[in-house]
């Protein structure tokens, strides 16, 4: 066993309610960018700021394009559904198009909604309801590779890295499974742990049930939440780390991004180094042998020129291969991963 | 609000079950200690190792002893509640006599249990189910001071300096207020926040609500949880960390522990300066002033010689004032607190 198994009917609708900007739509691009083929529409309150560029259907033209599963694209700090998103969650239930969130608060506790579900033989799929039977972490090594994203900050491309280096692998014919630990990863995986909603007694403990004893030579590659020096969320991310006995970790950082997301004012995104530091200490304490293979840093505000200086500068300071998943893949830190050995 | 408020209806049964050791019978022992003018008895299944002392009650001579509260003194790791428990549970609730349980697993899913309450009149209450409105963590810097004990493992005295810590400040005329965030505390103290039944996200704003803005010159004095170091619990750990501001941390350590508390085979217990460096370099994450004021050390099997010598050893290479909470006190760690201002 290894976590929840979703599995959404599609074509989907991505539903985007009244998200203010894109960071806070992290699902919706990510169902968009590795489920696009699945992608029929969006619908938008009026107040919404985020475009994915899909067709806009309402519930009529939804069902119309044969829509079946409408996926809730946003996450707003907190993960609590809005009031003014039900609504129009109540009218698709009842068209029958299945609604699929992946909010702390859970889609069955609202009773419009539910009672339209029923009505419409619509299926209400909470993706972050845990499996009931974790057990507290026992620290045993287990048998396997496993490489853990790690960030400096929330939102800095830990998903979007890790589903890159599990497509590489798997290019270059190396055994490995992408392990979600979020609400999006498990949508587009089908499978995972929704981490950051475990009791706190028993995060480590998830991270050891999601990535169990494997073969010899096989990596999990885990998507890692959070970061360790967040002042809201590192006990997510150190329960993540300890848990996942990572054999190598992959940091990831945001070029742009100055001070930590949501608490503005107080905290400054803290120096990679120090980052690195602090995360292969607290790897260590369950797998010694834990290395930083890389660092993948989102450049996309930057020129190309500008994004071969920074990244050829931030080599020379780390040391590790240095790359924009997205303007030039993680090929070289999949040769970093591939020299590990156990 | 400061999270969760209980009360208790005394006299208390202390109810032991089928426990193996001391270690694992804290939640007994704290009772006794701090609220032993409202133990009546103790209740213990044949396969009981420990005694709490006090006089054994049956059903019968509970009720007629006029016990209010059954309280469970017991907390195997992971927090379920045994089988082996209910039936004579559900006996002492159909006596009316109410329950009173510290376990993840709730009274109210028993349903021998539920029914048992009703017919009796008895209350089952869950300390360990934690307030529904935790915000995430904000970062805000608050008004007042905070102390945290930190430990280099579970169960080496965090709850009981603690306390002995608030109680000398009391005696001192200092403001201060004991913060509970585990079962035994919550029970000892009245109200609190279970903070290892949160769910993960929410650590660090529960951490936060339970130490609100205070006057300038008080003190709360907060109850550590875990270990930074312990592969199964430092979620919890670094979220009461960060979510406490400390201005001063206390170490707890028992000198006789060599490895991690159920995780015999794997992990040592660290060494107390690399917990001392860790747990600073948390703490400044969000308190930047953060210091260590001294170590708490369960020196319990020790004779007074021995201990003498191991706590000059390690004032010595601490800096720091070491005591053993019991057999010295703590005052020596009040004099540096009293000397902290902001």
């Amino acid at each position: 066993m290894s976590g929840i198994h979703v599995e959404l009917a599609a074509p989907y609708l991505v539903f985007l309610g009244d998200v203010g900007d894109d960071d806070h739509a992290k699902t919706g691009f990510g169902i968009l960018h590795w489920r696009g083929e699945h992608c029929a529409g969006q619908m938008r309150l009026p107040d919404c700021k985020v475009d994915l560029g899909l067709p806009e259907l309402d519930v009529e033209a939804a069902a119309a394009a044969g829509v079946r599963t409408a996926i809730i694209g946003v996450a707003p700090s907190g993960g609590q559904i809005v009031d003014a998103w039900i609504p129009p969650l109540v009218r698709l239930a009842r068209a029958g198009i299945d609604i699929a969130s992946g909010m702390h608060s859970k889609l069955g506790d609202i009773p419009d909604l539910e009672e339209a579900a029923r009505e419409g033989s619509a299926r209400l799929v909470d993706v972050r309801t845990p499996p009931r039977d974790i057990p507290v972490a026992r620290g045993r090594p287990r048998a396997g590779l496993r490489v853990l994203t790690v960030g400096t900050d929330c939102a800095v491309g830990k998903k979007y890295t890790a589903l890159t280096l599990h497509r590489e692998l798997t290019g270059r014919g190396v055994p490995s499974t992408f392990r979600a630990t979020g609400q999006t990863g498990i949508m587009i995986a089908g499978s995972g742990i929704p981490i950051d909603a475990v009791v706190a007694d028993f995060v480590s403990g998830a991270a050891e049930m999601l990535s169990p004893d494997n073969a010899d030579g096989h990596w999990d590659v885990i998507e890692g939440q959070g970061s360790l020096l967040h002042p809201s969320y590192a006990g997510v991310t150190i329960g993540l780390i300890h848990g996942s006995q990572p054999d190598a970790v992959v940091l990831c950082h945001d070029a742009e991004r100055s001070e930590i997301l949501g608490l503005e004012g107080y905290y400054p995104v803290p120096p990679i180094h120090e980052v690195i530091d602090i995360v292969l200490a607290a790897a260590r304490v369950t797998n010694p042998g834990c290395r930083c293979v890389g660092i993948s840093v989102n450049t996309s505000r930057m020129t190309d020129a500008e994004r071969d200086n920074y990244l050829a500068d931030l080599e020379r300071q780390a040391g590790l291969p240095c790359v924009d998943p997205i303007a030039i893949g993680v090929s070289r830190i999949a040769d970093a991963l591939v020299k590990i050995n156990k």
